[in-house]
């Protein structure tokens, strides 16, 4: 792989990486076109990283569909599919980690320790082997995305972090890979995510920017499910998480919450042009 | 910084980076004849890294020389002296660190918790600013090294980290920054590490490999100076830092001890050739 990315800065080919954990779906490709947009030769990665899973979550079960994702990355026109090995990442005596402080302990790092821990990580691992000029995530994990380009700026790396459009079903939900794990009554429930982030949205735009009318209206949408056994709905400033109580700047609103096993998540970014205008993306 | 490492690597020149602490001393400057030796363009950095220096330590006062390193930098013909500010280094937010598990818990890192999250957190960013194909570090902190290289290695980073030779006072103090906080009675006592360590030289050339006779031999040698407050005597496999029984493999004889109020390390590197033959560097 190094050998291939050496060989794309020699031609001055713009290098875009979109990594994933495969059990690929609509999210993914919508970022394999941006990186076909923007880039002269675009590499996806497909590692489920183990040290993002704590020991009780679902490392072993984590969808993991080979053959259907080549054909999509194929279909995609990807240049290059880096499909390396738990023992290749983390080999023997393995010991160096990447933290992002303060982020990572927040909202999904505390009910997931060491899980962005191990994302920092395997990011920082594929930057370095893949060097590319831009690296794509998605905003439906927004923490996630904000953490990694908190580690790149932080640490002087060179790629651009860009973090792409929530890519959703028909009906609203977010497409994730652990959206198959739900069965067909928590499908449906599953919407009330979407819903109360609309809520909100309608809010936004009749001028409420206080922090808790805004989560009382998602509390409230959201206990019309009693399938939705609700972790957190949180405002916080779109840079460090933490909790707003008044929409005044670039902030995410986030909803995270389990239907049976399976934990979701879904958010709404509001930011702010240059006149002050707010705008909404859901 | 990053606009010249850019130009050098679009030139094709082999960048090697020596990073200091300024106050520099005939060991920095054996490390920049090393990387002219071995480089087309020789980057120095001088930076008083803050979060490797404990709450309790001698940030403040850790000495800055920086017109006689400039003159030394000038007369060993450096292209390039890197000198960031704390500011540059550290904005506000900033949140990311590296850190090496396992080993960066062991003995200087027992002593001084943190110590080597921030040597390897600024090295880390120094090695994306600068680029270097080789980055060279000094035996003298051979845990350091060992953290670093693992580092480098973990996170598949592409520059290889190359350790000096230890350079030596004419009476085998080896050369430190922290020398000068010596006094004149402390200065002639501190020779008792070196001592110490030709004392295990002269054993393990007569065959003893056991660590505990080792280790009573540096103590005796030791315990002649009443000066030495001794910190630890220990013998380390060269890649885990774990303590050996035997030494049977490539291992660092260690020692660590203060004199008034300054503390000095120094060490052994004890190999094996193909054929089984021991090497001792001192």
């Amino acid at each position: 792989m190094k050998e291939f990315a050496r060989k794309q800065r020699e031609e001055n080919r713009i290098v875009g990486l979109v990594p994933t954990m495969g059990a690929l779906h609509q999210g993914h490709l919508s970022l394999i076109k941006q990186a076909r947009q923007q880039c002269s030769t675009v590499v996806a990665s497909i590692f489920v990283n183990p040290t993002q899973f704590g020991p009780s979550e679902d490392f072993a079960k984590y969808p993991r569909t080979l053959s259907s994702d080549t054909e999509k990355l194929e279909s995609a026109v990807v240049h290059c599919l880096f499909l390396p090995e738990a023992k290749d990442i983390y080999p023997q005596n393995y010991s160096t980690y990447v933290n992002v402080d303060g982020l990572s302990e927040r909202l999904e790092g505390r009910i997931r320790p060491g899980h962005f821990r191990g994302v920092g990580t395997v990011v920082m691992k594929l930057l370095q082997i893949v060097q590319p000029q831009v690296a794509y995530f998605g905003r439906k994990d927004a923490q996630q995305a904000t953490i990694i380009s908190r580690m790149a700026t932080d640490l002087n790396l060179d790629a651009e972090i860009v973090v792409c459009p929530i890519e959703r079903e028909a009906d609203g939900l977010a497409m994730s890979s652990r959206n198959v794990y739900l069965n067909a009554s928590d499908r449906q429930s599953a919407t009330v995510l979407h819903r109360s982030l609309q809520a909100v949205q309608l809010l936004l735009q009749n001028g409420i920017r206080d922090a808790l009318s805004l989560q009382s209206a998602m509390h409230r949408v959201l206990k019309e499910e009693s399938r939705a056994q609700i972790d957190y709905v949180e405002i916080v400033g779109a840079e460090t998480f933490e909790p707003l109580t008044q929409i005044n700047r670039k902030a995410y609103v986030l909803v995270a919450a389990k239907f049976g096993k399976t934990r979701l998540l879904d958010n709404l970014l509001v930011d702010f042009s240059d006149k002050g205008q707010l705008t909404i993306e859901l």
